[in-house]
Parts: C-alpha cells; structure tokens; sequence
C-alpha cells in the first residue's frame, strides 16, 4: 500500500507538527540560571540543535493511529524520548568516542562548552528524561498510571544497555575492530543503536493509547523494520548519493573498510532488503482499524530519501 | 543524644548489614555475554569497586525507623541509589573531569576499559538504575505505587542537574576558577554534590515505610546536615590527619588553594561547625516514635571518622 496523500500537504504537516513537538520539549527544558547555568546552556544548545524529531513524531502518530482523546498525555514522553536520543548523540561526538567536530552543520556540544560540561550535559539530558517520564505518572486515574508503568519500563529497556547503549558498544568495538565484521554483528549494531528507540517512540504511541499486548508486538516489529531499513539507506546513499546531497565524500564508508550494508550484502540485494523491510513496516501499520495516512507517508519518507 | 550501641555490636552488624547489600545489587546488575560483554564488564566492574554503601544502609535504616514489614518492597531503590553513585564516580574520574587514575586503591573504569567504555558504562549504570527503580511499580496495591511514584520522583530530582549532577558541574567550575570561590558556592557544592544523593536515600526510606510530608521534610533537613559535615569532616582531616590514615599527602587541598571549610572558616571554626549539623541531624532521627540506634550510631561512624 501506498499513501495517496500529496507531497505537499505532507511537507506542511510535517512542518507544522515538528514545531509543535519544538515547543512541548522546549516546555519540558531548564531555565538557564545557578551556579550550574553553564551546564543548562550545554543540555538546551544540545536539544536546540534539532534535527527531524523523528521518534516524537512516529510516537506520537501512532498514539493517533489508536486513539483520538487527550493528547497531553504523550507529550512528557514525547519530550523524554527526544532527550535520550540527543544525550546519546553528546556522548557519541566526544573524543573519546567517535570524535565528532560537526552535526548537522552545527558545532558539537563538547566543541562548544568543552568535554567535561559535554558529559555532564549528557548524562543531566538522561536524567531530565526520566524526570520528565515520571510525569506520566502524575494522574488519579489507574488504568492511565498503569499504561504509564509499562510506557516507562519498555523506554529505558530499549535505551539501556540491552538496548541502545549495547548497539553503541557493538559500533564502537565493531569500529576499533575489537569485534569480528559478520551479518549478525551488523543487524545487531543497526537493531540496538538505532531501531530501538524507534521501537520504544512507536510501542509507548501505542501502549498511551491503550493498545492491546498483540498490537504492540506489531508496532516492535514495524519498528525494527524502520531502523534497518533507514541504516541500509545511510548506506546505499554512502555509494550512490552526491557530496550535495549527503554533506560528505561519496563512498566514504566504503574507503574506511567499514562494516555496511553495501559491503556485506551488495548494493543491489541491499536495496532489495530495504524495500521489503519497507513494505512489511507499511502492511503492518495499514494492518490496523483506524488508518494513518500522514504516519504511512512519513514512513515512506524517512526510507526513501535521498539525504 | 548518643547512641549507647557497642563499638563491637555496630561492627559486626555493619559488616553483615553491608554483605546482604552487596547481594542485593548484584542481584540487580547484568550478566556478562552478548555482543556488549565488556560493557558489562565495565558495569560490574564499576559497582564491585564497592565502597560503603553508605547511601543503600541509610536507605534501609530509614525504612526500619517507619515500618518493620516487606523490606523487599526497598531492594530496587538501595540498588538503584548505588548505581547512581557509582555511575557518577566512573564519569568523574574521567580525564575531562577529575582525571583519577585510583579510587579506593583500584584503577579506576576508564584506566582498565578504556574512555570510551568508561562513558557507556556510567550511561549503562545511569540507565539501569531507572530500569532498577522502575521495579518498585511492579505491584497491584495502589498504595504502594503512589509512594513508588513518589520516591521515583525524589530520586531523580536529586541526582539530576538541580541536585547532583548540578553539585558536580560547580566543583569542575570552581577548580577551574570560573566561578569564584565563596562560602555560598562551597555549601551549594557540597548539598548538590554530596548532600542531595544522601538526601535522597533517606527521603526514599521514609517515603517506602509511608513517613507523611513533615516526616519527610525533617529527613531531607537531617541528611543535609550529614552531607555538609560528611566534606567538613574531609577538609578537616586534610589538614589534621596522617597519610598513613588519609592515603594521600596531609593538607594537599590547602596546597592546591582548593576551596573548602577550612581555608574559607578556619579549623576550628569548621570543627565546630561539623559538632553543630552532627548534633542537629542525631536529634532529628531520635525524635521520630521508634528508635533506631544502629542508625544513629552509623551517622555518627560517618561524620566522625578518621579517614
């Protein structure tokens, strides 16, 4: 299936909705003042540096796909997903880690602020999502807190060491080449550093709103399909993309011997890949009673790109 | 008021009392397989390095001061509080930061596993400690889950940027002469760095064994007072203690014109105040309906030791 819904309006959509995801995260940020003011500028200059917001969004899309009240709710979620996301990109740019002078055309936040406010703005940007989280569970209504628990407990599994922060272990030890390069280690790095928390911003979507233990099951699986698949592209476009549109050399990856898609499997049976794990993600969530034709479309897009 | 327990009784109940927390968090910590192995490793490493356990016992003795029953309720929060602890301590003796190459006569994480594992496994210890928390809400009784709400809820507002985080932002900015020393930021360094995870801890017993707000309240006063005289008590033995007692070099702290309690009051003025907040905090957990000597006696163990 396809969506039919226009590229324009879905670029408008999109627009609108990251700019309100821009302002309930923004609601959920520190003031800039104290003694540790310093460390408040590091964590916001961090969030600030944008990006798509592409797990708040797919959360909460698929809080849409399953109910249609009281939005508010997802929004500490919303916020606390994006902040574990943007802790793990600190932490990841450090010298220690993958060096990294630039993101996103913007200068990294131990560039700007040094290493050591750099960590800490990282791990204060974890522990204001768990705060942040723990708003969920502010409510008098038991069926409510009980979805809270469970949106809370599926979140930092997948962030975690069994989760994300494995996947940026395995990267790590795959790159200093402390791990042997197979399939299996690769399909681990992109399912751990990459498509859980996708598979968290999706479930919690679904878990808000009350869907069922089988639907969440689905929406796991969507999910991991999104994570490899928007990997694999990184690396089909690391082969046929321009310098324009990718923002570094062409073929990079692929010079520095390092572990891709392309290079283990091809480039053709690469796309092959990235179109059926496409495809699966696309029947799953069309699978549902209520349709979501933005959330189809932004799928789509997240996929298919060309950057 | 003070505690008539046995030198030897305390010992001895001390050490067992250490033991089964020990137990408890290994209980709690991973095993080591799967592609993150040393990651785990690094984790597990970072807990066994031990240490009191201070934060997990305060824990627990608070909890018997209020109630008697299903002690299992705390094991999750004592683990996690330890975990927070040790993940701060793994990130601060980081080269950016502190740049220790010992704690406690070990290497410490970053000299055994590298930087970069030393920063994931701080974020894996930070993450497991939510993940470890989040079990308190494992239960039907409502009661019970309002107060682990509640106790989740002080916990990371105590570890994060406006408690410990924040603490040790300002020491790395005063060592670095950014931010001027003053007895103002010394008592902010000191209730965020030390005081508010030790706050925490006891705010987290009161709270589990269904202590009301004041009881709460004179809990986060009593600890505070612990915290401050705990680091008093530190730059007093700086400057009075052997090496042999303090295993590196008598009055260093003097030498490096670090900011502390006795170069901003003077030893005795610091050595009285150290009586004051001891005195203070005795009377505040000796005015509750039980009494709990043990505890009592391990406040003071605390504050006036020798090392």
């Amino acid at each position: 299936m396809v969506s039919g819904m226009s590229e324009i309006d879905f670029k408008t959509e999109l627009k609108q909705r990251t700019r309100k995801i821009d302002d309930i995260i923004a609601g959920f940020m520190p003031e800039e003042e104290g003694y540790q003011k310093v460390l408040y500028q590091a964590m916001n200059y961090s969030i600030a540096a944008g990006g798509k917001r592409i797990r708040p969004i797919l959360l909460w899309e698929v809080y849409r796909l399953f109910s249609d009240t009281d939005e508010a709710v997802i929004y500490p979620l919303m916020a606390a997903v994006e902040m574990i996301h943007t802790y793990s990109l600190a932490h990841d740019d450090l010298p220690a880690m993958d060096d990294d002078e630039y993101r996103r055309g913007r200068k990294t936040t131990h560039i700007v602020y040094g290493e050591a406010m750099a960590i800490l703005a990282g791990d204060g940007l974890l522990n204001l999502a768990i705060e942040t989280a723990l708003k969920v569970l502010n409510t008098e209504d038991i069926e409510i807190m009980a979805r809270g628990a469970k949106a809370l407990r599926v979140l930092f599994d997948k962030a975690g060491s069994k989760g994300m922060i494995g996947g940026q272990t395995a990267d790590i030890l795959a790159e200093t080449g402390t791990l042997t390069p197979t399939t299996e280690l690769l399909y681990f790095i992109h399912a751990h550093k990459t498509a859980a928390l996708i598979q968290a911003a999706m479930m919690l979507g679904g878990i808000l709103a009350g869907a069922d233990e089988k639907c969440c099951e689905k929406l796991e699986k969507a999910a991991y399909n999104i994570g490899i698949a928007f990997q694999f592209q990184d690396d089909i476009l690391d082969i046929t993309g321009s310098f324009a549109e990718l923002g570094k050399p062409v073929g990079s990856d692929n010079e520095n011997q390092k572990l891709t898609s392309v290079s283990l499997k091809g480039l053709e049976e690469a796309k092959a890949e990235v179109a059926v794990l496409s495809r699966e993600a696309i029947e799953i969530l069309s699978s549902f009673p209520r349709k979501n034709e933005f959330l189809i479309k932004l799928v789509e897009s997240l996929i298919y790109r060309s950057r």
